[in-house]
């Protein structure tokens, strides 16, 4: 099986880490090819920087399906394009935040969600809000550090064990979820320091939710429903541009 | 009062039409200005050509800021692009399909959509259900007409009211909606029919609710808040990018 | 336009002021008649006030069809009688607090409503729940002053202030909507009260929400459904009484 | 116990019927007073005729509460009146609507309600949702017979029949609520015949229901929460009205 | 009438005590027989608990059948076993759980339930889930007393004021369940405290619901509906074993 | 990694065909041991029969643990036993119908779930409820075969196919899941003929989605949440009983 990880970002930076990553996570019959994107964000903090990204990954997903992957991850944690290219492949597309939302039902009554900054806590819960688990979702709470400062590990950890320290004992969440797919590796970490410290909850890396869901669609033969995304009608679809913007 | 009006296509021969209609439906002191894409699809009816519209939408939204325009709507049912709009300026950015679901809201207990395709009613229930008014949906139809082919008004006309009629009857509609902004001019008609065979229900055409929706807040001095739709961070933004598909 | 705004209370001290109110709100063609009820409460702060003031503000309201006005507006936030009268009548009746919470919801993910005295929570979250905008409600807060002593503009302002910082923070309100139509002018200065410190969102008036409801109505020309509001059949209905409460 | 049974009509000919079924459906040392409006509308089918229906019926329940009763209820389908009465007195009052939805909850999956006509439905809907119960109902049906016709016992058993096949074969139904107060004495044969039919379902009186929820609550010394239903603060209320309608 | 009323664990040292509490609550005509397991756990804290419980008091609910008894009580909050019951007989089977949830609902907006530990409150959470009454419910506290210790009648006494007392303020609790069946007794003096410190809210005691229910059931010639609980094919059901576990 | 199958049944011979079908679908390194139960019912088509089965199969869990397997399958999908397990085993329970459904919500907006008879149909839709997924399930239909006859595969296969259809055409169906776990094998067939008679949506086999997520879970090093599944506080639990039940 060969699935193809698209980053939704201009940067090609975290490629190599993020590769070992999914390799680690994938069984060993799965082959990984991750990719960056050739125009679009930084990095993702708002819907405005999802609306950017999503173009060239619906380009990068297509491409993908001729190359002959058997599966599209978009390797972020609110799902951008994931809806739209579903509509335009044949393949399984997965996003790592509805694939984390969906097995933590399995595990427990409430997640809470963890992630960046507060910029997107609205699209995560419009997130959780569209995949139809509103209910489960105690909270989306924050560590305030910057997709592209999240390096410092030992900051990150602190701030995700406090952070879901609070979504336990005030939120009243049973597991909790990464809600970035840049927090590498904090899964099993966060999830010891919570055992530690008495609470013994699942703790979900969405990356990691979103290469089994993946195997397990592509071991099932399954796909999106062609009720739900339908092919698009064919037309004129010219998009040539550039926009520049900085600070 | 100077309102952008956007038609986030790239033709530009709906753009007098829609001109027309717009200063008809707004109030005498609003100035419309009407304007269509550079890039993008050229009709709306997926997500996928949602998401080609949006990066040239968010161009022109911030470009309309700058020259001065108090508001912005973006024609369309779907409201592609209004929530990312929404946190890059500081006038308010309206969508057609929102607005009339939360106008008919007033008005009836429930209310049915009526729109060109199949293949755009799932992203309609989307947007029903982000906008909290899922309970109100009685159902989304569809007269089986593509966007660029709605100019046979008669047979437009007759398509609305059997899908109307049906809606009522059979879905418990007690309004409609009309779910495409290019069904022009077509709600006084369907209305005018619907109570002709005893059904005295509002019919609500999404352009004018928009409209009024965007002189309301103008009026009212309100703009969308900075808690749900707050500015996105500073960063590389860089989007140039050569897409042509066709069959 | 002819307007008549009935404020559903016995007193006619406020009329003046609700009238000049009104006149600043609505659009330059608009005609507003502000008029009192000649029997009920002398306020309302209770499901029991609101019962007796609905058979006098109905009589008004077939009186203001006859008259020739366009639309009844009930000014007070609970919306007494709105739903009655919307049968009886052929011309749109609307309610400040519905229209209020339908406005917000364009602006923002939730909203909280600050009104009065604790006795009316329960009736506010009961229209929210028939308006079906449940999910909208972060809160109801009040700010423990009764209606006919929201006067003293300071003490107001500095109530419906702290009480909406508490929304805010506590509740996770990105939005404010004034529960009282007595809260004459305070949505401009608790909007910029708010804003300067830090939080910039829309707070709603709802008497300024109600007239400009109204006013896209008509200008739509759409009422309410006959389907959800059915004309009541013809028979005896004989309502003469004398009740005298006081304390 | 001493129950108070208002029945919230003008006209006195249904109490000596209403007298005999309620004390039928009593206990033994449940005393049952019936009394009919001074003043209101001649039947109840819709909010307007509710709404000239409360204040006198409001009274009626102060009176009761003076005079020593129990209890109060006022039966009719709709509980008009029923929640501000709860504000003003301190003895449990109940309205048969809600009684047998509740009831209807612990029996089975889903409930249905066949009522008189369609003017009712959307207020019965209305009731079912600020109930908490709307996931329960599974439809409003009607016999289209006016309330004061509804003495042809024969027409009246069949149209419910038929109406609540349909209600189980269709619309999902596991449970029958008669919809209408004087739908006297209906419930019992319209089990035997649904089973006759092959359907085992329960089929709810309202007016039963009441009585049974009122001696419950008496014999649980149980009362209305005073914080849903607060006590208003005192003021003028001055209710002296004549109006005269007819067609 | 005659009630069998099934304690699902098995000791009998509470047989008389829940006899004489029974009959209290009773109607004079109503014949009370207090029963506990052959089979099953001491005590119902857990899923697992209930699992165990189940089979033997679905025996003991034929074997009442046979006997002639005219409804079923499964006295435990969780009402275990109660829905297989249904299916099984052919008389009223009630649980204490569900039905003071429904009572609750009549009386008050929401309703607080505070039970023994930790443990049971995702299940009672599921309990009122099921029931329809998801809305309803402010939050489920305890008071951290197993159930075997709850004679000590001023501990929980205060347990119980206390955790009321924080629904009430911090959750939003409009009433009061008792969460345990075990809690003999306390719903008055609870219901008093809470008076005497300015909260006049409605106290239920689950185990009075039951019976109310039941015998407002038999009354009314209902049972539950054969269309949500089926009666089970005939089969082989073989079930003898032996399971020995202590600690 | 070793999983452990549970049948809840009594009868031992499906269980070769499942180990088979279990084998054919788990990963290459999953080793999978079926085994049925000493003690309960011969099918499970009722609430009751779940009942039956549970308690052997929670001492089957049990033993599971003890000899080191790292996952445990109740293969029937009602999912009867799931929660008590997790609250006594330190390694994950997995229930097909939840499984089933967690994945379909990711490849579309609904899904319908065609099961045995009518009987199961109310408890399948408690356990979508409880899944907390009551707004993706379109509805439950039956092909009305017995569990132990669904081995003409020819009449299973049109039965399937059949109501299928009418789940996607009217009731809104976008993807199909299998009701019970006795379809062996009948997923792909399905899937094909939907597909050659224009419907490409996804058929779920609900054991094939338990491996799977067992797999994902054991991989992940993810078991239930301890918040929502405690661990029940030790006690006696004596459970000795002969139940000999036939027709």
């Amino acid at each position: 099986m060969k699935v193809k990880v698209v980053l939704p970002i201009i940067s090609s930076i975290f490629n190599e880490e993020v590769n070992k990553e999914f390799e680690f996570y994938a069984s060993a019959d799965t082959e990984i090819s991750v990719e960056n994107l050739d125009f679009g964000p930084a990095s993702i903090e708002s819907q405005y920087d999802e609306a950017l990204a999503v173009p060239n990954f619906l380009e990068k997903a297509i491409a993908a399906e001729k190359e002959g992957y058997d599966a599209v991850i978009c390797n972020c944690f609110g799902d951008p394009g994931v809806r739209p290219a579903r509509e335009i492949i044949d393949i399984p597309v997965i996003g790592p935040g509805e694939a984390a939302m969906l097995l933590a039902t399995s595990l427990a009554h409430t997640y809470s969600i963890v992630t960046v900054l507060p910029n997107v806590v609205p699209m995560i819960k419009d997130l959780s809000k569209l995949t139809g688990l509103d209910e489960k979702l105690a909270s989306v709470r924050y560590v305030c550090i910057p997709v592209l400062e999240v390096n410092d590990k030992e900051r990150l950890l602190q701030g995700l064990f406090e952070q879901s320290l609070q979504a336990i004992k005030e939120d009243g969440a049973h597991s909790i979820i990464l809600g970035c797919t840049g927090f590498l590796g904090m899964a099993t970490d966060l999830q010891e320091k919570l055992l530690q410290n008495g609470y013994d909850v699942p703790v979900l890396d969405p990356a990691f939710a979103a290469i089994k869901m993946v195997e397990t669609f592509v071991a099932m033969n399954l796909k999106q429903s062609r009720l739900t995304y339908m092919s698009p009608p064919s037309k004129e679809r010219n998009l040539s541009m550039v926009i520049q913007k900085g600070d």
